[in-house]
């Protein structure tokens, strides 16, 4: 235990801490779900879920990850031999490809550097080489590298074109902003453990019709991802739902509605600059190209070991950030602002960052990230 | 809510933190107090309790807040008519004068500044010129002014003497170090809501042969309060005893046996230097003459406003400290270090500090309060 109570801060891009508030929520009484109450709380419970996807789309939520909302996605758009082009800047684009190859799409993959933002221009590009391309993966928020696509943008191109854009907003969405209908965005999945404050176990996803016609011809095997069975039942669902897990998300998207979306973006946003801020003050350099404000991925510098970094962290400081994952292994370290979190946790992962840096000898002068993130804060609350 | 998520953190000396582990145990089945499992449950639980005051004595434990438990002692040791020293030198000794002035004890109040600690030679001095008092009221930490007496130094004045010396450990215990035994402390009460970091509303006291002689003796009214009864019937209570309130008085005495009572004493103490060194940093003054590491009092700067201080704190930032109590109100504010906090409790009630003067117009450099604790902080983690 060492010399301090050793409390636990998960700031690592999920799971996300879940409020006490949610977590309650889930410890009620478990109805059966046959029942008008339960139907009338999953109702309002998805109801609730379109503003938060800015959708005027049903939005469908099962017992899977967000692995399954992305599984949901492949199985229900592409046909084995069907085209899907493929952006892979990191571990969640190979996830797209590898369940592309799962279901037997002839792949064209955008390969780009893990750290870069695929552009609206590249986008067009393969579409204007590969005008029977039927779907477009992207991964809004990439996680493994802390990186943010300029999806507003892409959706403007693949909205004039018969192809579905799809995106994985699984750590992006009630972070990142997102306007589901809005930009054209056809296919959004997420899952409940990120900017949604819950427990890992729920996947969500929503479509618009344009996406529903290539739901409707795909001839992939699928059953329970089936999403036409949801359609089919809604709001009900065809299997029995994750009765706990829905009363803890109706209570979040009350939270979320009751701050106001682009609240929600605003504070991830400003947590981001924070971030950002101190790592500079730190002397570090971020990854990304196009960072985001789900998570900051930041590069080991030279002569430290990077894997001790995460490990020291969550063993001596209950901190929990992440590594580097797949080709970044050792090489980065990513520190989350992703969900229920305040400036004061962000001041506690600078300030643990510091005295793991410190002792893996790494020079910088003490209490210089957290001066700076304090900056970025005392900017926003008092004004100077 | 403002830009950001308004997490609440308890910087208060008491109620304190209390951990999900024990509110948990809370809520667990509330079985009846009058079945063996329940009657060994407050047997273990006692005998920990013993660990905690350091003594070999029974330690009761009953429904009521620190002053029921204060109320107790001097209902137990005090007849109307009899001499009692009373130090009073805060808000709670104070409450020690009242208790003695309900009572219709003859009081020989000590009385001090506040914000100075008795000292044993004020005490033996107070004997030896009233030769016939029969007990002295003492406040281990007095709580309004951030002080911690010499408990260890009157304790061996009293030891020799044929009087019983109290001590009010309500803040000080599982904080401050006390040995009652190896002191000669010859009763100490406390309460649920501050070292023990469980929520308000159970009281323990522990008292020695050299005090149960006075209790056999006294004629004051008393019933609830009457520690005959309880005596009689330990380790059961002679009322229903507070069943969930014991689950988690188990819990709290189990980690902290756990951790090990030093190792409890020894992080409150370097909380407590970190935030005075915090403090300073920032060019404010202690008010204390002789302060302890249950919480730190500052004196508020000149031409800022003391009261706007507690509230923007906890409005704003959700930062709950407190502010001045009785004659100190708007004078001071109080951070506390007390039960369950971790030293990023600390840096985040300091930079929640930092961001409210800052707003309050008081000049200082914006993160030099958080560096000052960091490397306290760092001294101790990396030994640098």
């Amino acid at each position: 235990m060492g010399k301090f109570l050793k409390k636990h801060y998960i700031m690592a891009p999920g799971p996300t801490p879940v409020p006490n508030d949610i977590l309650t929520e889930g410890a009620k009484e478990t109805i059966h779900h046959r029942t008008p109450q339960f139907i009338s709380i999953m109702e309002e419970t998805l109801e609730n879920a379109k503003y938060v996807f800015q959708t005027k789309n049903n939005v469908y939520a099962f017992a899977s990850t967000g692995t399954g909302a992305m599984e949901a996605a492949v199985a229900n758009l592409v046909s084995p031999g069907d085209k899907a082009i493929v952006v892979v800047a990191g571990k969640f684009g190979e996830r797209w490809k590898e369940l592309c190859q799962a279901y037997g799409a002839d792949i064209v993959e955008i390969a780009l550097e893990w750290g870069d933002a695929v552009t609206p221009e590249q986008i067009e590009e393969a579409l204007n080489k590969n005008p029977d391309a039927k779907v477009v993966f992207t991964t809004y928020s990439e996680t493994s590298t802390g990186t943010v696509i300029d999806l507003e943008g892409i959706a403007r191109v693949t909205k004039e074109k018969d192809v579905v854009l799809v995106t994985d907003a699984v750590s992006a969405l009630g972070a990142e902003p997102l306007k589901m209908d809005e930009w054209g965005v056809d296919v959004v999945v997420t899952g409940s453990q990120k900017g949604l404050m819950l427990p890992p176990g729920l996947a969500l996803i929503s479509l618009n019709d344009k996406a529903w016609e290539l739901v409707e011809k795909s001839r992939s095997p699928r059953y329970y991802f089936d999403l036409r069975a949801y359609k089919k039942s809604y709001p009900d669902n065809p299997y029995t739902p994750a009765v706990n897990m829905i009363y803890m998300l109706r209570k979040a998207l009350q939270m979320i509605k009751e701050e106001g979306i682009e609240n929600v973006w605003e504070r991830h946003r400003i947590l981001g600059d924070a971030t950002r801020a101190a790592v500079k003050a730190l002397g570090l350099e971020l990854l990304s190209k196009r960072p985001g404000n789900v998570v900051t991925a930041v590069k080991v510098p030279e002569g430290i070991d990077g894997k001790q970094i995460p490990k020291i962290m969550r063993d001596k400081y209950g901190v929990s950030i992440a590594g580097g994952q797949g080709k970044l292994k050792g090489k980065i370290f990513r520190i989350a602002h992703l969900g229920y979190m305040s400036p004061f946790d962000t001041i506690t992962a600078i300030s643990a960052l510091e005295f793991t840096l410190k002792e893996l000898g790494y020079e910088f002068e003490l209490g210089a990230g957290v001066k700076a993130a304090e900056a970025v804060f005392a900017k926003e609350f008092i004004g100077e």
